[in-house]
This record gives C-alpha cells, structure tokens and sequence, in this order.
C-alpha cells in the first residue's frame, strides 16, 4: 500500500482528465522506479512550465510568453480571426498546418445546463478584437457538439451587424472516414453540405 | 501548438505508462488552467516523492522509508513471504488486507524472449531471506502470465530442498465474473482446482 508522500502523488494525478487510480498508480510506480531517467526530468519540466506558463492576454492561448507566439507572429494574417473552445483546439489546428491567421480562445462554451453564460467565456474581448482592429473574417471552429454549436450561433448573432465575414468549419466525412461507421448526424450534415464537383 | 517548456512537458508525460500524446496535452492543458489547484499541488507533490522515495533494502517495495513500513511493522507475522513481481502488486495485495506475512518483490519476471535471467530479477535476497530468517512459509504471487508462472516455478526449483512450504495463490473464477465472458484457460484452471464442498 503506497503511504505518506507517494500516496499524495497518486491522489494528484488521479484527478487529471484520462486518469483514475489505477493508472495513477502504475505512472507513479514507474517514475520512482526510474528515478534519474524519468521522475527528475518530469520534475524539471514541470518546474519550468510552472514559472513560464502564461494565457495570452490577446487570444487566450496558453503559452510560455505574453503575447503569445502566434499574436506577435508577424507573417501571420492579421485579417482573419479563428474562435476555437480551448487551446488545445488551437494546437490541433495548428498542427495541421493549414490556417495561417489569429486565434480566439474561448475558454469553453456557453451551457445552459452548467450554468454557462457570455461574460463566463472571453466573447466580449474576441468582439473587440474583432470590430476594432481591421478583421475581415471570423472562422468559427468551436466543436460540432450542441453546446458549441449554440455558442457558434451566439458570436454570429454578435457579429451580424458587421461587415465582418463569418464562417464556420465544414461538417462531414472525416477523411478516411467509412460511412459504414458513422452517425447519422454526420452523414445528414455531409449530405446537406454536398458539393458540386463539375 | 505548444511551445517550449509546455512541448518539453507534453512529450515527457507521454513516455508514461498508459499515456499517450493526445491524453498527454490534456494534462498540461488542465495543469496550466488552473495552476494554483492543480499544477503547484502535483509539482510539490512531485518535489516531496523525489526527496523521500526509496527502495526497501529488504523486500523491494517502494517506500518514502527504508526498510518500509512493512518490514518495520511489528504486528506482521515474519514466518511468511508472499513473492509478487512489482511493488503495484505488493499494493494490491495489502489493498485486499488479507495477508499479515511479509513481502519480497522481484523486480518483474524471467524473460527467455526480454533475456531477463534470474541474476537481473532479486531471486538471491529472496533465497537468502526465506533460508535464514526462520521463514516456513513462502506463497507465489507472480502473475498468471507464462513469465509470471515460469518464475514461480524457477523459485519453487530453488526452495524445493529446503524445510519451508512453498505454495502458489489460486487461479479461478474473479469473484463476480460470469463465465461466458471467460476464457478457456481460466475456466479449465478454476475447474481443475475444484473443490469438495460439502
């Protein structure tokens, strides 16, 4: 039975997302088990993102400076501003590769269930940026789930009256994606959003 | 994307047992949004566990003391050790409270295919501890895996000219398992091991 400090360990990161005890148990088991090689280089890092870590105070990224490396990114287009739910939205999309312009993060989404209004999420500062420094398009990338959705629909009621262009994300297929093993959901979506090829 | 100390962290966590990329960046992402409840507990945490943590000289547990708090408890019966493979084990058991006996935990399994022989596993404490500390009992608890059972019966070799009674935790039926979701291995060891009920 783990007593004393090690216990504490494992009742830490048995509250992290994706983890419960037993995980906990067998990550901690191997970090003490390989001290130098493991548990004393997690400790340094985790050290270092405790002292840099910084939310952009522009977008909302998480980041190790303020402004954040995308904001003071010069050769990033300035124009268009891409309204995601959390930062690791804005990493995945990073990691595509494809979009070339700024972030909003908006720290989660509106939910009527969890009590969940505007002033709880950064919309009044992705409003501000959006109508007072030159942005041509809002991209809405926030989840395709009924709470993003919702949230999407609230910033383009925000945004109507602008001359701002808005858009949202396509629905569909996931590439490599088998219809045989899809939702209806997606499949009515993909339909609805057909395109015609020539 | 993440940057810097928050990369260097990500790709740390995701070496660990039962993490992956993805679960690792929603790690950070949690420890980073909410620094103060989650990532200075856990780095303290972290902090006391690298100070403390020691291996016990005795029986290979994992302990913040040496010898740990097993083979320092005055009320555990010392006649018997119960051999398991890793200290998780170890964690089990004492979790189930039904064994009072000792411990001595080999540091993992033979291993033809890993070329794990028995001078890389803590076989010869075990010997030397079960042959001169007036031990009667020792009860194999490695795990019911090929390499588990085959260490068992490499120790078993190794006690079998001495005075102590060498036995093995039974194999069978989880308690609340049903049958039909067993394998044939389990049912035909649960069904060899029968026993007389009335």
């Amino acid at each position: 039975m783990p007593t004393g400090d090690i216990d504490t360990l494992i009742q830490l990161l048995s509250r992290l997302p994706g983890l419960g005890k037993r995980s906990a148990r067998r990550m901690v088991l191997t970090l003490v088990k390989n001290k130098e090689a493991t548990l004393l280089p997690l400790l340094s890092a985790m050290q270092a993102v405790a002292n840099s870590v910084q939310v952009c105070a522009e977008c909302g990224n998480v980041d190790d400076r303020n402004l954040c490396h995308v904001c003071t990114d010069e050769r990033r287009n300035r124009e268009t501003i891409c309204v995601v739910e959390e930062a690791a939205d804005l990493w995945a999309i990073e990691r595509s590769s494809i979009y070339r312009g700024l972030y909003h993060v908006l720290g989660g989404t509106l939910s009527a269930l969890d009590g969940i209004g505007p002033e709880d999420l950064h919309i009044e500062g992705l409003i501000h940026r959006a109508t007072t420094q030159g942005v041509t398009e809002v991209i809405l990338a926030t989840n395709a789930t009924v709470d993003g959705q919702m949230t999407a629909h609230y910033i383009m009621e925000r945004l109507r009256d602008t001359n701002i262009k808005l858009s949202k994300i396509a629905h569909g297929v996931p590439v490599g994606g088998e219809l045989d093993y899809l939702d209806e959901g997606t499949l009515s979506a993909a339909m609805k959003a057909r395109q015609p090829v020539m």
